[in-house]
């Protein structure tokens, strides 16, 4: 917390004085309630929530339609939330609290790969692919030549590593938002004896937010872009090893600075190198139109 | 905000140096973001919310499995939510945000009758009765005889003023949560020329706040009792008046302690006295079995 909120919240308390110890006493007694609890993170945890809660309706002032508000948000947020459509993770990653969550477990050490969001989009059970294949299986847009290694932080290669990825076709979508329940656009792979992997996927390409439910109309009313930074999705899991969820993004992207979930890390930031049609790629295809390449070394953490 | 968030939260920017800066960078950008938001008090409020949920998930040191379990629990909060259930309210509630709201919306003044939460159980467009009716409509308690008047703050008699009540039945049910959509345990009435008015109401008896959610699953979780204190509620509004949302308790109830959404307040308890079966009430009739009565005096202050 900023010392502005801190003041801010000093100020109300001394301000108003019998008022502000009738409001105290509400958040004790609410803290209070807690104390039996036996899971002694969960008391931690709650008694925090209700603390944090309490002093952002003390120091707004928030007003009964204010809170009226807050309700029917929450209310409408569940529900457009299906199987597929998870409006409270994006309300989460607008504000921010997906990315902070992220800080505070997976702290940069150096030397490993950086972490970013999850996001919404993840499914279980994609299809496997060996390497060199091609996730698209229908989704449409630019080819692109993604390929690297993965190593422990000493450099030595991480042979049979799982590498997920999956991103959105070129009109935006991801195969989760199609009405046909096709899984395109997501794979995963394992790498090879060299810990080194390689596929074609989609060069990424800006794309909006989910913003046809409450989240999108919270960022409208903000003045806020929904677009996200063109990105590539991977999670990468191996025995032995801390699992890597990440992005990369499109070096140069006019997005880059306005991400609508805050997730753009400068080291995760890639140069997607662009081809004239019928140049070779280096598994000697080649594709009819233009084509990307990139390199992604990955560099995962012991556990 | 109590002393000790505050420090714990300092303790945190201090101890983990540059780790703190990187998660101060995240709270700093997204409170950018709404920045440029044209509405002045929707960009207040949401800085202020951005600002105590990271104080939260940084002083918690919140993992990504407690992430994921509050999007568990706001999904499941979403489903089963209804137009006859409102979990956002129950859990606004249980965590006392709904009672602190009206503290600060509704300061004691210490001359108008005392406010307290309304609960997910107001419906628009009661039943009408006539002063001396009764409310039940077939909902099955004790009958209970209630009256008062409705003045002003210097004493003068509020004509014409609209008494909302609605309470549970003597099972814990309201009617919204029978099956078969009947109204019954609420009405609405209006004042006479002397701002008296009375009704036949229930005793209120105490029951649970619907339990079988992820609200009553996190209670069982705190240890803490779902029941409330038994209350019967009012709603009076009236011309140039501020519009009261109240209860009244039952003086004596083991529950007023322990009331599970904190709406209890010392000056909203009163007396419920009971009668033997054939006494005659006020309005002549004998009650077959025992009856109660209490009387409820109420100020309105002006708007």
């Amino acid at each position: 917390m900023s010392e502005t909120a801190d003041e801010r919240t000093a100020d109300i308390l001394d301000v108003s004085g019998l008022q502000g110890r009738r409001e105290q006493e509400v958040t004790d007694k609410v803290v209070a309630s807690f104390d039996s609890a036996k899971d002694e993170r969960f008391r931690e945890v709650m008694q925090a929530l209700v603390r944090h809660a309490h002093a952002f309706v003390r120091e707004t002032r928030l007003t009964e339609d204010e809170w009226t508000a807050a309700i029917e948000f929450l209310t409408a947020a569940g529900r457009i939330t299906t199987d597929t459509r998870q409006e409270f993770v994006l309300l989460s990653d607008v504000l921010g609290i997906s990315m902070l969550t992220v800080a505070v477990n997976e702290p940069n050490l150096g030397d490993a790969t950086e972490s970013t969001v999850l996001g919404p989009f993840f499914v279980q059970h994609s299809p496997r692919i060996e390497l060199g294949g091609d996730i698209a299986h229908g989704a449409s847009g630019e080819p692109s030549w993604v390929s690297g290694a993965v190593t422990d932080t000493d450099g030595n290669p991480v042979a049979g590593a799982r590498i997920e990825v999956w991103e959105a076709d070129d009109a935006g979508m991801y195969d989760v938002q199609y009405d046909d329940g096709a899984l395109a656009g997501r794979a995963h792979m394992f790498t090879d004896a060299e810990g080194r992997y390689r596929f074609w996927g989609l060069t990424p390409t800006p794309y909006p937010i989910p913003d046809d439910g409450p989240v999108g109309r919270l960022l409208a009313h903000a003045g806020r872009s929904p677009m996200r930074a063109p990105h590539l999705h991977f999670r990468v899991t191996a025995p032995g090893f801390h699992t890597l969820t990440t992005h990369i993004f499109v070096s140069g992207d006019p997005y880059l600075d306005t991400d609508s979930v805050f997730g753009v890390k400068h080291s995760l930031i890639r140069p997607f190198d662009r081809h004239e049609a019928g140049t070779p790629a280096p598994d000697g295809r080649r594709p009819e139109g233009t084509w990307t390449s990139v390199r992604f070394d990955i560099v995962l953490r012991a556990e």
